[in-house]
């Protein structure tokens, strides 16, 4: 990156030689190349690029780019929808104080499709594609997801399943697993798409006797939903009130690594309150009684803070507002404001109260400036429930069998005026392996997160860490190698996800400065219980010394100095008295 | 990730012990506990839950979720703004064959910030946060890009700076750089949001004397443009057309890694027709006059491939269709359908060519199914123009003073009916540093990528091929560790990337294959010149060994046998002969 500006003489000049050198390459091997494009498209001007300018819904951008969402190939496809169906039950019980009852039914309606073995995969590889080449079969599933929450109003049911920005969860600075308003609606839109079949609902109000069965799908052209049928039928499960979803859909199912049953089962690690029961497609039942018999509290909803709150969105708030006049728009609607701070922001910004109705912007945008010079305090922190550290290595207790165990919990932290929290718990020794790179867990408000782990803010803040210090071996940039396995925890009001599917923590400074304070706490009691553990195995060996020689000095001095058997025998008890007591010491 | 059912005793048991444990673990390092939140907020059910349901604007979601679209902080805000006015630039100019010129100005309205130095940092992580603290204060800039471009249709001006998911490239099967219609808006949405301040832009067509100028700002609340201004002004360049973007916006600007320096430097390498101007904060100008006086061949757009078109699109596009049957449907709206290829997926469906008029789903539905089982030419790829292999050994000079360079282009190749090509450059040696990870640049259609390396599909290829076999040395997943720089470009209809940012290329195991060809090809000319290096190193060996003993062979010849000088010269010439000759054939 040395060079500055490129003189056009010396380029030609390399560039001759790189026509040399590159023909020296060809010469090693020859490849195939590309025919030369000579053929251009028409040249386009002003007018002619207008014509082609238009709207794009939002249903057509994410069904266009529907890996953004987590339906990147059948296999993952199929797990995000279940991951996106459990998510909102979870939710939808916990608002509503029930203990969570799930179940996930997963049948093939096709026939398995048999992948090409490795070799099979490595000829292709090497003959280069085929010019004509079908595409792969795919399989085609149905996923039932049967929640016991409170249902769903049937006038809401369309919007929340056809129609993708649309929920009750993003405009509140609330915990939940839920944020963007697009999954449920997304599985249903790629089941739509992949199979031409739309989704079944079914919603069950604990007034009402029957549920209310739609079948809807979603209108790409205009992200609206489109409602096929709706009517009463009969709701055939136990509970009084629920949601059962039905989804059509191209998928793959495959166990192990993240697959749907790994999902389920972290999941009742994060929600010991919550049962869950999956029937995979062969039939076998995987059934997780819940452990607790308590919900974790619920957690409360909190107003921006005002730090938080950039310039845009206060002008936007300002003129959104059924407050009169600036103080009390400030003191009302944001977190920390007393009529104390108040005072100090007006004092900075050199104003009195003012009425919004004839605020001029100049005025508003002074005040916004005025609060980042005023200090604060940090939002309230009720609003995020932690899974705790007893949870916490629980979690790893399940996953793992090893010799120590520790967890912490961070206090609450913010950026960007959203408090959050992050916890982790570290396993060491026992049967964790030594020669293989730690384990990490990954949960967000108590979702597992299984994908995308090297672009999360998690696995960053691990590799970037200097675990040598701590005992482990480890490459620069890597995971350390060594028996150890980490659970790492991250709750907030919003979580800064990579991408739209939710499965990596986005780099936000603060969360990754907290995600390090956490993660080297539980390193360095790690260190303790290690060089703890190192200081045992020497008094052990110098024990086991003790034991193996005392006697034969005695017998030496009993020779040297004529002592009769009992004083040496005395003299070996004093010398061992002494050095044990060292041993202890030392 | 081995128990299947966890029995409820058995966890109780274990959670005791837990306890125990982790209090054990309290007594090593007391930590600040969370306090117990008991405090909850009020239960919901399904009618206070739908109370809270609402549409989310498209604006709204991603002024929320910024950091998916490159503005996660200030100083990677700044780039991504200069970033997508460039992309839209040379796309304009491209498309419209006019030799891009760019100037990209950038000046510092603000104080410049100072940042904490690492021992402060250390010491207020160390601290903990303060309980009241101040945020941080921000830089502001003005940045302007200045295009030659064919100038914008003053009616397309507000929907294409002004609001999200508006553009021409969406709908297009085109190689283009822009391809969203959401990221100029964003970096005005951004200004708007950080500084209060509207997007100005100014347009100038060829056929009018004077340019439309626009003030503007986004209303996030609906997603559309609201013109604050818009008059007739002069236009002040020396161009005939061309497009001028001022954006007011909070930033940091600093050079060296993932800098405006590097992108532009970058952007000359992948764009050697383009000539760019830099203008920094401090005043410094970058010049970079193009390099080569010829546009490359505009890509032409191609119809969908009916491999690639789901059934949920297949449905839509034949609502949307003016053709009247299915036969001419297919051969019109498709690439490779010929009146053969339609025989063939009618004779698998079971029908005849029918009206789509009147046309039942089902019968759609076949039709789509039968496309699967006919095999049909993969898509024309005229559509795709590669840097080339010269161009590309060239990036690498530029950037590297190498032993050895080589280059490839693959053949096209498809992914879910979307033509793409990859090509790969790999340099070696010289003043490359054999003790740093290889250094990989990363390019989609001409644009570099600069963040997400690990995120990448590229960097996952590169990290799991076996470069040991390679002469390089390599920890598992990790970058081979050697003196090496490769470059890597991928170039298609619609690059699939891993967020809206576009900064890492997403996992589609197609592409994934093409990258991998690619670099193992460039790896195996490169260990064929590393073991021809190391032939030669031991031929020169030899030729040493050669000259330095023969002749005192010849002397104790000379002294055993009593040769004259004249025969002890022949025999140590027929000496050297003889082992020459053997050198060159070992």
């Amino acid at each position: 990156m040395g060079k500055r500006k490129v003189v056009q003489k010396e380029v030609l000049t390399e560039e001759k030689t790189s026509v040399k050198e590159k023909g020296k390459a060809l010469k090693v091997a020859p490849e195939p190349r590309m025919k030369a494009h000579k053929k251009k498209g028409p040249a386009e001007n002003a007018e002619s690029l207008a014509k082609k300018q238009r709207e794009i819904s939002v249903s057509e951008f994410f069904a266009k780019n529907r890996h953004l969402l987590g339906f990147d190939n059948p296999k993952k496809a199929l797990l995000t929808a279940v991951k996106e169906a459990i998510d909102n039950s979870l939710d939808a019980c916990e608002e509503s104080e029930i203990l969570p009852e799930i179940t996930v039914k997963l049948v093939r309606l096709s026939a398995k499709v048999v992948e090409p073995t490795p070799e099979e995969e490595a000829a292709l590889a090497k003959g280069g594609k085929p010019k004509k080449k079908n595409p792969t079969p795919t399989e085609k599933y149905c996923l039932t997801v049967i929640d016991n929450g409170p249902g769903i109003v049937p006038a809401q049911i369309p919007k929340i399943f056809a129609k993708l920005l649309y929920g009750s969860k993003f405009h509140r600075l609330k915990m939940s697993r839920g944020q963007q308003g697009i999954g449920i609606a997304a599985a249903g839109m790629y089941g739509q798409m992949t199979t031409g079949k739309p989704m079944r609902v079914y919603s069950k109000l604990p007034k009402n006797p029957k549920a209310t069965f739609v079948e809807l799908q979603i209108d790409t052209k205009t992200n609206k939903p489109d409602v096929l049928q709706e009517k009463e039928v009969a709701w055939t499960e136990k509970t009084s009130s629920g949601t059962i979803v039905e989804i059509t859909l191209e998928g793959r199912y495959q166990r192990g690594r993240q697959s749907i049953d790994e999902f389920v089962l972290l999941n009742t690690l994060s929600n010991p309150h919550a049962s869950f029961k999956f029937v995979d497609p062969d039939g076998e039942i995987f059934d997780y009684p819940r452990k607790i018999e308590e919900l974790p509290p619920l957690p409360s909803e909190i107003k921006p803070h005002p730090y938080g709150v950039e310039l845009g969105r206060f002008h936007q708030m300002v003129a959104d507002t059924s407050q009169k006049t600036m103080r009390q728009f400030l003191t009302k609607e944001f977190s920390r404001v007393s009529d104390k701070v108040v005072d100090e922001i007006f004092k900075e910004a050199g104003v009195k109260d003012f009425s919004l109705a004839s605020a001029q912007s100049d005025k508003v945008t002074s005040v916004h400036e005025a609060i980042k010079k005023v200090p604060i305090m940090n939002p309230p922190t009720d609003c995020i429930v932690p899974i705790g550290e007893e949870l916490l290595t629980e979690t790893l207790r399940n996953q793992t069998k090893a010799e120590f165990y520790t967890a912490i919990t961070r206090p609450p932290s913010v950026y960007r005026g959203n408090p959050f929290v992050v916890e982790c718990a570290l396993a060491f020794g026992g049967e964790l392996r030594g020669d293989e790179a730690m384990t990490v867990f990954r949960f967000a408000n108590r979702v597992p997160l299984q994908f995308q782990p090297a672009a999360c803010a998690t696995l960053r803040v691990i590799t970037k860490a200097d675990w040598k210090n701590y005992g482990l071996n480890q490459q620069k940039n890597s995971l350390p190698v060594g028996p150890v396995a980490v659970v790492i925890h991250v709750a907030s009001v919003w979580v800064p996800f990579t991408s739209e599917s939710k499965e990596a923590i986005a780099d936000y400074p603060e969360i990754k400065q907290e995600i390090r304070l956490a993660v080297l706490e539980c390193a360095r009691r790690l260190s303790v219980h290690v060089s703890r553990g190192r200081r045992a195995d020497e008094a052990e060996r110098k024990a086991n010394y003790i034991d193996t020689y005392i006697p034969f000095i005695g017998e030496a001095l009993q020779a040297m100095l004529t002592l009769s058997d009992k004083e040496r025998d005395k003299v070996v008890a004093t010398l061992r008295d002494t050095l044990e007591k060292g041993k202890l010491d030392g």
